[in-house]
């Protein structure tokens, strides 16, 4: 069986060259050959720890979920002048079938895969099967050097479609990593009247204010919380206006922290949970990324090819001043 | 100035009968002789303590803001022909010029007053002024007897409107007393599948399931505290169904509880703060207990007079199978 | 090729016995052997005419969509222990991959095809192929005799989602049809305060006060127009509050009627288009007309043998006092 | 009693300096000194008429509702400091007691008075008395030149909160004029991934080209119709995708004109009203007003004294060239 190179992690910080089945496109599948890949949280708890929350790597698994490539085989029933497409990969595979997914909230399916979560193979390879209406096609304006970085901006459009709406509105962004940069300019691009954004580096605020944050008090009508801080989740929470929102984008450090309830139903707070992306995200993402409303560029610090990935991933484990670190393939 | 009899809490357990000014009709006002009033959980605070949450007693106040009564006077700008009316009170007035106000959030107005709420005397007197647009007119088929609840059921019919849509879904009602009686009731009428109610006393589950209630498993696709105790609250979130909702009804007994804000990011619950009534409760909560969708006879326990009032906050206070004591002017 | 006995149309009022291939449960696929089908007015169109509005019957096909059966072969992918269920059929086929599907509304997918609409075969025959999520479990409390009415009754609790919020609200229905009488029943059991029917036949008005419609003027805040004729779909519109909320559940009669679009604008309603059922639909059907809320056996007039398909048809084309005539197999 | 000098519409064509009684600012108003206003196409239409629709000048009336100005003087319960501040004036006056008010959607109270709509006095006068939370602070960011177009930027955006959500999806508008030419930079602000704009005005596309609007063909996903006309509703309402929103912005120009009602139906389109500007809706112009994200200048042809003003409702008229023709004060 013919077999594609890849990258394997055999367990914390064990990574390995190696190679996977390439399979073949089934119905409604393409094949992506991957060109770029972006490193991600998960995948840096993957590599340091062997796990991410409760999921643990008990066999070698390629890693990565944050990709763009272009398709070079279509399956059945997928038209052909597909073939040669530059695509960004949407990684999460729903069964579109249950009732969570019939009623257009995919992204919680529970009988869900996604690439690069073990023990599902993720992108860190030559080439990877996605189920066509999954690989969104790219226009020529959304440059190689970024396209891997429309899933994280898909991630923060869709927070910024559960935080609706926002136009108008004053916007409190807890954490200014990628996303909390990604979110800040989404939530920007949907019309907030002002963004105010926090984060314990200084570096990572200038980042932020380079990008349009400003600063100032609450009450704020909606908050995304993307540092999963405790803390931050509480002071998020206790700033908003009465009736505002706040949105749980990054994953929550504790299972069961302390969070002011009193609060939530004094005020009629909303609180919303927020996972991967749902439907039109990546479109949302693809369009603006495309006339420059969102800068992607000013997110990537570093690349590296897929042969140094074992470096890549420990400089974004261990340099904080690292945003976001992209594998060429 | 001419005064009305009273009934008015000096401190903790202490309650004497005093007079309270009438004061005049203003603009847009009703005056309201009291017919009846229902005790409800906050009054038993004030009573037992002197104190609801961080709200204290400091000056005698009258108690009681579930109410109805019949309108003995219009101020300017209210129609002559509403004298005689017989009207359920929505005792909360906001201030109807705030962004909350205007935007149809009136019940987190941050300018409100409440009738019951220290410093502002209730409904255990004579007569109330009120704005005219929340002295909601009773047709016949609500008898006195059970007027005075119309105020909890549109606590009710609020909850239900939070946690919409409701249809055709599997609901969790955690807590049966009589919020949680009427929330079972109201989901009902919302069209709810199926309503499973838990609480710790097999009495209340009694009721419960004369009401309508089933017993089962989850997942729940909404669920309604009512209860306020944080592991009844965890143990709903808990047992949502991914992409569920959470309506906080009950005060939560302390104010930043642990809570499962994981599960809540990870499976993109909805948690929803509720608060009193908004726009609408009251309207419908009287459309349903006039044509019989809503029992409210079957929650009156026990019913006293006004110069009884102290016996009755003991009743209800010490004996766990009253459901509501109903004060008759 | 095995074959099942069927009912075709092959054109005006020319319908015979035959038969059509029985094919195999593909993956994700069950069969089931149909029990018993209720005729609906696309029905009679092609019955009378050949046709329903464009679509025109080309070649000889099997009509019929409101039906119910049981589960006699599974495909692949499907839990074996469905065989011998009892189900509803939801009929139609969405493609599932779509931006229209994935968003949650399946109903309007431009792919999809649906059972009895020429040229996809319906129900009138011995057995038929559905995806088996749209395959819905009936629990013992439907009787076989009002099963065929989940379908219309899907239509009405979709067209109060798509009506929502009704909690509380007073409602106009324009027609008393199976349809117009499906959703009095609906808006009842989804909290309306009141719901008026009109209908210009007075049997069909008293079938209406049966089932808890009342009479009344406007203005109403929601008005699902369930005659399709133009002048009944102008005066809803017309009886509207201001932000009230028409459905247009009836085919309109005209492609392009008059309409009081200056009323529209200048009091902000929202008319809303209907089309079949989305997701959750069938699911709500089958738990109201579980437990009873919904009268379905008041609306079934007459029962026919499926050799008798074309009195049945004739039946229900001339009899204005039929409401739902059913075909048991 | 003191006056303020104006300019008054006795009838059709006849405009006449005079004067009107100031009155004196009443509790929760404030009076504002008019520096600025923006004629609109209500203000044509009585000045060249006597009426607009079924609303007759029947009195000499003040004209003028997109205006700006200074505090002068502040009412019982305004905050002294408001004096001297800078505001946008929002002109309509609902009642803030029925339940359309209650319920936040002011903008449709059956109660309302509007300045500038007869027999209510307008802003081409010296000053007006304004409810104090509807006249909106100024930030310095938008300079006097533009601030009287904070008026029909505010139905613009309020244009957007009907037409929600727009992010990510393909815009249409129909109509170049000032509002349709607000409504693409609206649509814009709020994240739509494009927006086509259509008029038979080639200098009006040339505009709108300008600002952002692309061309090319539908599916669209939401629709404004900003034109009136019935030809234009008509291809807006043909030109949706299966599931989209059309939202009426311009009056139509007849009452009951022909509409594709059929279409609206089978494909689930939402056809929304939208009157003016309801909650939040002056807060969010000016906040994109004053970060420049709108660009209001290019919108302003020409300048008009209040002496001039016949001369600039004659230019506004007969001049299609004439975008948004302003009165200094």
């Amino acid at each position: 069986m013919t077999q594609d190179k890849a990258v394997l992690l055999h367990g914390a910080r064990d990574l390995r060259a190696g190679r996977v089945p390439r399979g073949e496109a089934g119905p409604g599948q393409v094949r992506v050959a991957v060109r770029g890949v972006g490193l991600c949280g998960s995948d840096l708890h993957y590599f340091a720890d062997g796990r991410n929350g409760t999921n643990v790597v008990r066999a070698p698994t390629v890693l990565g979920h944050e990709g763009f490539g272009v398709i070079t085989e279509t399956g059945p029933g997928v038209p052909g002048d597909r073939l040669g497409e530059r695509v960004a990969i949407e990684p999460a595979a729903p069964c579109l079938r249950c009732a969570a997914c019939l009623s257009g909230r995919y992204n919680v399916c529970p009988n869900h895969t996604c690439l690069g979560s073990p023990p599902t193979h993720g992108l860190l390879r030559e080439s990877a099967l996605v189920p066509a209406q999954f690989a969104h096609p790219l226009p020529d304006s959304v440059p190689d050097e970024v396209a891997s970085l429309i899933e994280p901006l898909a991630v923060a459009t869709w927070a910024l479609d559960r935080g609706a709406p926002v136009a108008g509105r004053r916007v409190l962004v807890t954490g200014a990593g990628p996303i909390g940069l990604l979110v800040l300019q989404a939530a920007r691009a949907h019309g907030a009247a002002e963004v105010v954004v926090t984060d314990l580096s200084p570096e990572r605020l200038r980042a932020a204010a380079a990008l349009g944050a400003t600063t100032g008090e609450g009450p704020f009508d909606v908050a995304f919380d993307c540092s999963g801080a405790p803390p931050a989740i509480r002071s998020a929470a206790s700033a908003l206006a009465p009736g505002g929102t706040l949105v749980l984008v990054g994953v929550p450090g504790e299972p069961e922290p302390a969070f002011p309830l009193q609060l939530v139903q004094r005020y009629e707070f909303d609180i919303r949970g927020c996972f991967r992306y749902g439907p039109g995200a990546f479109a949302t993402a693809i369009a603006w990324a495309a006339d420059g409303r969102v800068d992607l560029a000013a997110l990537v610090t570093s690349r590296f090819s897929l042969d140094e990935t074992a470096a890549a991933l420990e400089a974004a484990l261990t340099d904080r001043s690292q945003l976001k670190v992209v594998i060429d393939l």
